[in-house]
């Protein structure tokens, strides 16, 4: 016979009001209490229906969406895609950036604990939240590795990476820089680097990644960048980690006498509306960023309503040729 | 004697209870009972304090910020702005991106008369939404027109625009185009056109004033930013009214041969954190994005606390001087 919610209240030695609390993440349980459900959940292998989901469950159409920034063209382009995919199926959304103030994470996931929100989207780079471990959270990861349980939501970073790195070797360059953030933080962006060091290789070439943390101000970027143009003076072509950072470098390669494309070729990543519009010269990789908003959307509504998902979800990127990948 | 809500509340024909919903902005009420309730409150000239505003009022925590979309660097920066100064206060966010669905607004302004959020910022470009004729509500615009009991949170566009032109003009050219929203749209922003006016006509030469939507696609405006140079191919500068317009003006120009600043001069406007990073060569005008979070955020506090606020509150520009702008 399936086990009941009752059970799993019997086993836990907690009531059923409490094990329901706990199934839907509705107000502030002890972390004992949270470990004793799941651990009697697990043991009973419990399958919660949608009723039992829902018993205490009071839907607040929000949805909290934590983001570094909006001020990124990627995260704002991303954010007004998520807000507009929401606000279709009647949820409005809480937006908080967590660049500066890596707390907010934490007060948001107790928000969601507190059924304050009915769910989140995150793509922040901050780590090791311990609250994330209670399994059948409504979280979905964009772009960021969280825990073994919450859905990811990602585009080809692998695919990108030997995409930009090929691209550069064909133009018949052979010193190339690739730059990306601390390989510390567990994101998925980490493959773009993985690819191209294998591409390096594979063509005898020696790899060089160049470390820059993406939560600098744009004025500490700067000085790291040109530390780049310092160590490597004899570079032929850099693949940048975001646009942004690509159109920074093109700058500082302005302001130091360099022509792009002719003294340095540049690849970027993200591939915004606003960059190919603005900047259509910059040859990037292109996210799809309206289709991964879609995609968490979808993800998240799933989880919600107890629905099983995929665990990973890896969507196509695509080559932009702009002229800053030609000699 | 001072009237009190009592008093209010007899000569509209409603219990206290509606006027005090009324004074607070609590509740659905039908569109006559808010204007029996504001004409009476006129009539007795009554002024309440804050015990009767905050009679039925039950705080949410939530402020809703309206904007056309943060995939716009300028928006982006200041919801980014707006969302740190209220989270200091103790206040999340909920976003509406309004440039897809001209609904969202009044989405939004139904959800603060039924109190589920304690106040408004906007920077929409929708008109005539006629709910805002009711006063007192705890409503701040940035950079918009609304009605006369609105506070507006601006920077000085007049001066903006002066500087931008008069810049123009020390350069040597004389034949300056520029580009704005159409002018039926009540913007401050419609100041730079008239300070534009001003001082070409100042200088005994002819303003051309091209209108061009904001909320066309990239690849509209593109179309129309074409028509621009095959209807003024002698022009020898722009005076773009943002600082995207200006990106894609300057890619259009790259694309059809001419060369920037040589044959083609250009001054953007808005001057974000991202522009002057990555296309530092734009001259352009810098509105105090940050200040202008900040300031919006006090008098929406003070608004919401029954203090009472100025009505416009214009805060001062910079010219940033990059390469476009000078032969």
């Amino acid at each position: 016979m399936k086990p009941k919610l009752e059970d799993v209240a019997k086993l836990a030695g907690v009531s059923k009001t409490t094990a329901s609390h706990v199934l839907n993440n509705r107000g502030y349980l002890s972390e004992k209490t949270l470990e004793k459900v799941h651990d009697a959940m697990e043991t009973l292998n419990y399958q919660p229906n949608a009723a039992a989901r829902q018993l205490f469950k009071q839907k607040t159409g929000l949805i909290g969406l934590i983001f570094p920034t909006v001020s990124n063209p990627f995260f704002g382009e991303l954010v007004n895609y998520l807000e507009y995919e929401l606000y279709q199926r009647d949820f409005k959304v809480i937006i908080g950036n967590s660049l500066q103030d890596t707390h907010k994470e934490t007060d948001y996931l107790n928000q969601l604990l507190a059924g304050q929100v009915d769910g989140l989207i995150l793509g922040t780079h901050n780590q090791g939240i311990a609250e994330y471990k209670y399994s059948h959270l409504p979280v979905v990861a964009i772009d960021r590795v969280m825990n073994s349980d919450i859905p990811i939501v990602e585009s080809d970073n692998y695919k990108g990476g030997i995409l930009a790195t090929q691209r550069l070797i064909n133009a018949g360059v052979t010193r190339i820089i690739h730059t990306n953030g601390p390989s510390s933080l567990e994101t998925p962006a980490q493959r773009r680097r993985t690819a191209y060091e294998k591409v390096m290789t594979d063509y005898g070439l020696e790899p060089h990644t160049f470390t820059i943390d993406f939560r600098l101000s744009f004025a500490e970027k700067k000085q790291r960048y040109n530390e780049l143009f310092e160590i490597y003076p004899d570079m032929e072509a850099i693949f940048v980690s975001n646009d942004v950072d690509a159109g920074i470098v093109m700058s500082i390669a302005k302001e130091r006498g360099q022509n792009i494309p002719a003294d340095l070729l540049v690849v970027g990543y993200d591939g915004t509306e606003l960059m190919r519009n603005m900047v259509p010269e910059l040859t990037t990789i292109v996210q799809p960023i309206e289709e991964m908003a879609k995609v968490a959307v979808d993800v998240l509504l799933k989880r919600i309503s107890g629905t099983k998902t995929e665990l990973e979800y890896i969507l196509p990127v695509d080559l932009w040729e702009g002229e800053t990948s030609n000699r």
